[in-house]
């Protein structure tokens, strides 16, 4: 491959992959995908994965490029589908628009493509190449890549706290210590979320109903729209089963309760499901959890509570990324920490690569992923 | 004065606060100055006060400039002097040297001179201004202006945390988390400052000696030499005198000792200072002490301690500014806090503003500053 090649392919996969941002809060638990189509230099056809359940990138681009498929190169941000799901195979439909070259970011994880789909293309004469933004793509679904790799969904934490690392003080008084634009940040991951985790005692102390609300997206009004039409699911651990069901967060609409307690019809009759999942512990299995979540479709979990519970999910190593927000502000050597997570020797620490801090609004905000597993 | 005037004025001055910033190691308890002449558009003399006791900005740019700094423009960083201290007054020297006009950035805050420079210039028949670049020229002396103007000298907390704002285990176990570039940061830190403060407590901990390590500082070799000529004051707090005189700290140079008892000759027999402050509640008298210091010439003070002095001197509102290094790793719910301040009410927590969070090798940086005094 000529050097040209290679900077034409980068530059047509960056645009790809600007149309799969698109997505971004509509296509679970599909992947966020993107498709360009260029034939002798000229984008003929261009696609982006909406929602799951319609076309895929493929199918939007190739209609828009029409004859003009035959013979162009088409760039795709996913390894193009060879099985039928709900919708035909993306693989074929290239074939058989005339495609005479594939470009692909990366392979699809999902067992049921796996390589298929380039060799489905090669096998008909296309000439097929993966790995362009291979990263960039990669950092585009997070989610969907943890789930087909690993069987669980992709678990991100969103804390508010202090200077100091202080979450609320020591009488439990406790407000939103960070403002507008982190409200909105917060709404933001929310809404690109498959689901959104929280805690009977989180729940209980602020009076939320976890959902997602449009005005403080901070989006345009088609983004807004969008992000509106696929909302999070709202999942409750409540292994006591605390939250009453006249609670606003019952109120607010259906949603998913997970107990260790026995089943309980009056939540069914109230419109929401009861998951009985006790542990060992006597406390709800979170490892178990998440491995039902992923196979009901989850790709990426904003795990919204208090230092108890992502204390509990840090501790079984399941966090996949921390986001801080930080307000400028101390809360002093007697508030609440940051998570519930005893440790007696630095050995112990874990290690974690601060990958960002940024200013959002007022406040900061710390992304940083963990690099090394508890106790290992 | 015309549009370009100001431009031109502004572009000079960036240059002048250059020349200025080479001083940021070696001119306290001085401020640091730059200057430029120009001459018919030609920069014809430059100049930066090196140390205190050596001559100023403007005689070094005056000497370069020679005969053609008649007619010219000089831009100053701060308002030349009026007065006869260990050198001649610079206003006097640029009237004999027959300049046109002078800039200054900002006004002498040193009551000593406080405009009556520029006064001076202006009563010769100089043309004068000044507030070119002024914010830019006040951040540069943070120390010589907190000095001049409040009597108090500029207190720079710098502490090192985990993300979970944790400094050390509950067991006392500590070592340094963060990383080589963070301690590189922290030498530079305690290099540009006139003393650096620390409690019996840090160096019983750490063994600590808090000097200045020429190697560890990442600057230029003539910046380390300069950097290395004039280290900063160490300064002990020992409310109770426990650091033993044979600690490193005490090997390794002259110390001052504040404690809250009374005098012990042995200090002195071995060659440190002792100083006894005691406050009403038998501890050292933390606004005493910082008085004192400023008394004798501290711009700026780095604060190195642990929770236990850094608090306090949060609790009275004495902290100018916080420089945390974050490393990568949570340190857990039982760990040490980052400051002891007991605070009960979220109405009573210090508010600040975070002026800057940044990479610093495989750490991070926060700068902020208390925007509320306690209690207030």
């Amino acid at each position: 491959m000529s050097s040209q090649t290679a900077i034409l392919d980068a530059h047509y996969m960056a645009r790809a992959l600007e149309l799969a941002r698109k997505g971004l809060y509509s296509t679970h638990p599909n992947p966020r995908v993107g498709c360009v189509i260029v034939n002798q230099g000229e984008v003929v056809g261009e696609g982006w994965h909406v929602r799951a359940g319609e076309p895929h990138a493929e199918v939007h681009a190739l209609r828009q490029a029409g004859e003009r498929a035959r013979g162009a190169c088409a760039y795709v941000t996913l390894e193009p589908c060879s099985h039928h799901g709900r919708t035909p195979p993306c693989a074929e439909a290239l074939v058989q628009a005339g495609v005479a070259r594939v470009v692909a970011a990366m392979q699809d994880p999902n067992p049921q493509v796996a390589g298929r789909g380039l060799r489905r293309l090669a096998e008909a004469g296309v000439e097929v190449a993966s790995g362009v933004l291979e990263a960039e793509a990669r950092a585009l679904n997070p989610g969907f890549l943890k789930r087909m790799e690993h069987g669980v969904p992709f678990v991100r934490a969103k804390l508010a706290m202090s200077l100091d690392g202080r979450t609320a003080m020591a009488s439990g008084e406790s407000q939103w210590i960070t403002g507008a634009a982190a409200r909105g940040a917060v709404q933001r991951l929310r809404a690109r979320s498959s689901l959104v985790l929280t805690s009977a005692q989180s729940v209980l102390a602020d009076n939320a109903r976890m959902t997602v609300r449009g005005a403080e997206l901070g989006l345009d009004p088609d983004t807004t729209a969008l992000a509106l039409s696929r909302t999070p699911q709202r999942v409750l651990i409540d292994g006591r089963l605390r939250l009453p069901l006249d609670a606003p967060f019952f109120q607010a609409g259906p949603a998913l309760v997970v107990t260790a307690l026995a089943a309980d019809p009056r939540y069914a009759a109230a419109g929401h499901e009861l998951l009985v999942l006790p542990g060992n512990d006597g406390q709800v299995d979170l490892p178990a959890l998440l491995r039902l979540l992923a196979e009901r479709g989850a790709n990426e979990i904003l795990l919204e509570a208090g230092a108890g519970l992502v204390g509990a999910f840090a501790q079984l190593g399941l966090i996949d990324e921390y986001q801080l927000f930080v307000a400028g502000t101390f809360l002093g050597s007697q508030a609440r920490p940051l998570l519930d997570w005893p440790l007696e020797r630095m050995a112990d620490a874990p290690r974690l690569k601060i990958i960002e801090m940024r200013a959002v609004g007022d406040d900061w905000r710390v992304i940083a992923i963990p690099t090394s597993a508890p106790g290992v």
